[in-house]
């Protein structure tokens, strides 16, 4: 398995199954953990690195993470396939860019993301479609029970576990949920909920984590603090309360556009569909504003020229590495556009 | 022949025939004449307008224009059915808006349009399709000599014939050019043109005269001086020298962007396309813009799913007063943005 094999699927975060996936596109834990005996990455020498990377390596392979799953060595991959695993959100856009020793186990299905060498040692990463908070923390326990037996983590009895980062500091948790928010968007109250969100001492950012925006109506709500706070409570808010209310929000927006704009409603729709359909040069943010277009027609029974299993796919492989991926080369940006337009037809069953 | 006949067919303007018809979308000539005896319209009374628009109803009627043509009485009909006689070019929209007896003789072929009681007591127009003054000349010669038989005009030996506005004096001549330039406004260099336009004293109007912006990429070129220069001069000007030259600019501009951005040129065709077949509510303008550039494509050759001929009807049907004839009653702005679309669906075959 490579990261060739990946490519050509769509992976775990868009499968497009699992509870509310009409609107939760993907629930994702992560785990921070750092190994006693080495200093922080930020203050660690290139040979530090390689003996982490080797220890933890080693822990990940006698903890029996080598079956089932394979390993990438990200030092050593082509920038096209980094960013085809920051597209999956196997790894994030800082380990893609970062310096020196570092990899990822990734599991078959892509539902676990081991990273060694991101800000922490490891982080580990469970993700799967919709809103399944409850069991991604089952298995990301089972995870890190298995590691733990093998190395040990920094821990301390006052502050518990030890990040690089004190936002992390305590349990080292992040909690994010993926949703998918584009009747909020369209009637405006989306600024509300972000608000609300915010006040809530959430954070609120793009398809691709911190500092990208949220091209394709993509909100990844997580939670900030980590001290103070059980895991089991985080998790409990965001999948009782948090996700829930959004969740509901999005539903009467929606409610809300079929009732009162049905027209404009259907027209977002079938206008986003005529451009993806016909464009011959697209970019990759405004295709994702389209099949986010397309994709709330679908979800709402009122278009069904496409499933949203198709929907979904397009949305990962018209990503510029995924494209460059399909198309068996590096492209300039300007090529990208073409790519990606003569994709979505074919794809659009358009042979004109 | 009523109002009604009209609103079925595509009329003369744009009919899409003649010399340079792919940029050269029609010609017309107007003459202003005045009823010797009579004050101009801006002091005339209700019972002056009133006698004028007899005198000249009998004169035209004397000189035969009541075969082969129909008479419309402006005053006492819908205010649709005036906005359609607009929408066709066969009024001015001052005509349509004015006040008290006026009317207007239109031939069955719609190529001469004989306005009674507009800004002048009389003003002929005739139009053609694609570039062709010297003919319009000699028709509207003829025109003018059968009716300067039944009616004396207000004419002075100095200044020629006398208008109501000081523009007109002289030869009381305007000839006007409507051209489609959307290459020149794609790559920028309308502008260019349009100020060489003006340093020669030429007006620059969109598609409804005075007032209109460049809708559709619909450029009205028209002179704005009568008086010192012979109607010959100002026609051969424009017949030989003016609008060949900006023709020229305009292919120029097309074969930059065939050669030069060719992707581009084709996305912009292919996206009006995509529009145009699927949305579910379209405004005027925006029809007229998508349409400018299915022309483009058209006449290029690039695009081939449409003929000239349709492309040119639907710039028609789809203007607010054409549109309500064709669905049989007054619709609102929100209504005629749907009924638009859904005609637009339909003659783009698309069944969705």
């Amino acid at each position: 398995m490579s990261v060739d094999d990946l490519a050509g699927h769509v992976g775990e975060w868009l499968r497009g199954t699992g509870p509310l996936s009409d609107i939760v596109i993907s629930s994702r834990i992560r785990l921070a953990r750092n190994v006693v005996g080495f200093p922080f990455l930020s203050r660690a020498s290139e040979d530090d690195k390689k003996e982490i990377y080797r220890s933890l390596g080693d822990a990940l392979s006698n903890a029996g993470f080598g079956s089932n799953s394979f390993f990438v060595d990200i030092e050593n991959i082509s920038d096209v396939d980094k960013q085809v695993l920051v597209e999956r959100h196997l790894i994030s856009r800082q380990h893609a860019e970062g310096e020196g020793s570092r990899g990822v186990s990734v599991s078959m299905n892509e539902t676990h993301a081991l990273m060694i060498n991101e800000e922490d040692h490891l982080r580990m990463q469970v993700l799967r479609s919709g809103l399944q908070l409850d069991s991604l923390w089952n298995e990301i326990g089972e995870i890190d029970d298995r590691l733990a037996a093998e190395i040990e983590f920094a821990f301390d009895d006052d502050l518990g576990y030890l990040t690089a980062c004190p936002t992390n500091v305590g349990t080292g948790l992040r909690v994010s949920v993926m949703l998918h928010l584009p009747a909020l968007k369209i009637t405006g109250e989306i600024e509300k909920v972000l608000r609300s969100a915010k006040d809530l001492k959430l954070a609120v950012r793009g398809l691709f984590g911190e500092g990208t925006d949220a091209i394709g109506d993509f909100y990844q709500i997580s939670n900030q603090v980590t001290l103070g706070t059980s895991e089991e409570e985080i998790i409990e808010t965001f999948s009782s309360d948090i996700i829930p209310k959004i969740v509901e929000y999005e539903r009467e927006a929606r409610e809300a556009l079929s009732e009162q704009r049905s027209v404009q409603l259907d027209d977002k729709v079938w206008r986003a569909y005529g451009i993806l359909e016909n464009a011959r040069a697209m970019a990759s943010e405004e295709t994702m504003f389209f099949l986010s277009h397309l994709r709330l027609g679908v979800s709402m029974g009122r278009f069904d020229q496409l499933d949203i299993g198709t929907i979904n796919e397009l949305f990962l492989q018209i990503q510029p590495a995924h494209l460059q991926k399909l198309n068996g080369g590096k492209l300039s940006g300007e090529q990208r556009s073409i790519a990606r337009a003569n994709y979505l037809r074919e794809r659009l069953g358009n042979n004109n």
